[in-house]
């Protein structure tokens, strides 16, 4: 039976790893696909003996793919050449929307799915280098806030466990439907701060992540097929009504909980000179409204192609921009950046006009690419150099 | 376009949580299915709107359910009451085997599978309660056996940060298909040793889990539909044969680089008498075959449902059992277990005899259950409070 095949499996039939040079980093070990191509497209290959359709979501189903269907039952395609850095994927065989057992999972849009890492020349900065490694660690805390044992991840530099110094503090969010395993798996913080920490471009800090969708479900998106639209226009988003709701336990939980702890288990600089907050798509909007709400405990604020929508520096915000000058000396750093091709480049453009209108120091970036990990990354790397000089 | 839609989303559309009590805590957070029935039976149900035929695979392929289509291209099935603990589970929709978008995904099988853990009073042991909680690092270090950089898991205990103790490490394998992850994510090391150290009934220790699927590629299983059988007998395994290809490179990563590295990165006690190697399945094979070729690493050594084949004490494991009153002066603990259900019992339980025949100490436990997690979690409980005392 299945068990005799898999003992026979479990001694006997080991062999040689082969030569895959093209299998992607992103592959689970020992998987011929997904296989990149020396154009930086990518042939993906799955088995789905009876479908009837199988397509290939590209970036989560904003370029899909039609595979087709060859002998033994695999379905295979090859991409456009690729823009290099992270893509998420899915599949979707007879209208099941899953993963494909060839990549590595991760969690994002509040589900497991696939990705391919396309290599480029400019991925060192993410690559694990030959220099001092520092540690992810996986750390439990009780949040009264939230009633309940919560695990945070926490970045800890090279050196870390050698000296006695104490640290600064980046509190680092993820976006949407992602989690506080964000930031390593698909970000690799480590190891962009190990490159930055080892040239002398960054202070060593500690970089601490939390699940930002915390204490609020959402509906599933409405999720169009590819190729249709939505029927009815987007209201315009009231920023101050969103903060009951989507703020308020989580800043508890941060602020009242998660900080406390932090200082209490590692060797940091617990005041507002040392700590930062930063996060990216609605972990950015976090930040700002969180850190403004709390200029008490943060003075370096990042906020990454963010979840930003001001427009009346006086009243947005429940007037957290209302006194530019004060702002302006509480604030070491506020930092925003976005790119080119990503779906909030207006609001997020508009909120850096209305700011830089109302004198509101900021660092702007408006650098190519879309609303992906690939610029996120690059986006820390700019940023971290940044913090706590 | 679907950015309009996901910025609608992304700003509008939070609501709180309902009460779902029936969700698994394997289930991404918030979705509905899989859902825990009072009967322990779960049901589960997923969208395949144009799909010929859905089967659940519960324990990978062992357990098939048909599934049945229903309203809104939804397929839907209810298992039979199902033991408490932990089970993978695989979707197979026209001949596609993947995951279930409702459960967080675990690496096992060479691929990401989904999994459901069914709770019972005696899940207590392992689950995260209100006592002091140790840390799972992720740490990497350069491996010179493998030519690359290595990451792996290490469990602190709680305090580790707050003294200057040396703590004694075990190190502890996965099984065939799975990774460094496995004994945290799957298994709960962490909270079954903070558990055992809040009672006083284990001594405070440090674990680090490798990747032992190193060095060697599988042919993909031959992975028979549920149903079918192969047509071969099973070979007699030859454990002498084994060791060149399966063990050598890890033999060499953990005796060469991975202790160094964690005796120069953590507070340990480096020497044998405070070091133990431990592993389940493929894992235990390794544990038993590494342990005795390097007695002057480690004194304690655990198999848990191990691919163990002793049958000639004078010949096998190239004599490391040859000479039981020196082997039995030189352990401190031989731990063999294997679940009466498991399929590894015949050969377990015959080296077990063996082992008695000449007369070569070790703990014997035969269990109730099969080849899972859920019995592995139960042997950690009761190896690690035997360790170091």
């Amino acid at each position: 039976m299945k068990q005799i095949a898999l003992l026979i499996f479990l001694v006997c039939s080991f062999s040689h790893a082969q030569n895959q040079s093209n299998e992607l980093s992103t592959n689970v070990p020992g998987a011929p696909y997904p296989r990149l191509n020396a154009d930086s497209s990518v042939t993906f290959r799955m088995q789905a003996d009876q479908a009837q359709r199988v397509q290939l979501l590209m970036d989560l189903g904003q370029a899909p793919y039609d595979m087709v269907k060859g002998d033994g039952g695999f379905w295979e395609v090859t991409s456009k050449p690729l823009l290099p850095g992270f893509h998420y994927y899915l599949v979707s065989v007879d209208g099941f929307d899953s993963t494909d057992p060839g990549s590595r999972a991760y969690f994002a849009a509040r589900k497991e799915v696939s990705a391919i890492e396309v290599p480029a020349p400019e991925s060192e900065f993410f690559a694990a280098r030959n220099v001092p490694h520092g540690a992810v660690r996986a750390e439990w805390y009780f949040s009264k806030a939230a009633g309940d044992w919560r695990r945070t991840y926490v970045y800890t530099p090279p050196g870390y466990d050698r000296t006695s110094d104490r640290y600064p503090v980046l509190y680092l969010q993820h976006g949407w439907g992602e989690d506080e395993t964000g930031w390593s798996l698909q970000g690799h913080e480590n190891f962009i701060l190990d490159n930055l920490i080892a040239s002398g471009k960054a202070k060593p800090m500690i970089i601490v992540n939390e699940n930002g969708m915390t204490g609020v479900t959402f509906s599933p998106p409405p999720a169009p097929r590819p190729g249709t639209a939505p029927t009815t226009p987007p209201p315009r988003p009231n920023p101050n009504a969103l903060k009951a709701e989507k703020y308020t336990l989580f800043d508890n939980i941060i602020t009242k909980d998660l900080i406390p702890f932090i200082d209490n288990q590692f060797r940091t600089i617990p005041d507002r000179d040392h700590r930062a907050l930063a996060g990216l798509s609605m972990g950015g909007g976090q930040a700002v409204r969180i850190g403004l709400s709390h200029l008490d405990l943060f003075s370096y604020l990042g906020a990454f192609s963010p979840a930003l929508f001001v427009t009346d520096t006086a009243k947005d915000y429940d007037g957290a921009f209302a006194d530019p000058a004060k702002l302006n000396q509480q604030l070491h750093l506020l930092w925003i950046g976005v790119g080119s091709d990503d779906f909030l480049l207006a609001p997020v453009k508009g909120s850096h006009e209305a700011l830089q209108k109302a004198g509101i120091k900021h660092v702007w970036v408006e650098s190519s690419g879309a609303h992906v990990w690939t610029v996120w990354r690059k986006y820390l790397a700019d940023f971290a150099p940044k913090l706590f000089q």
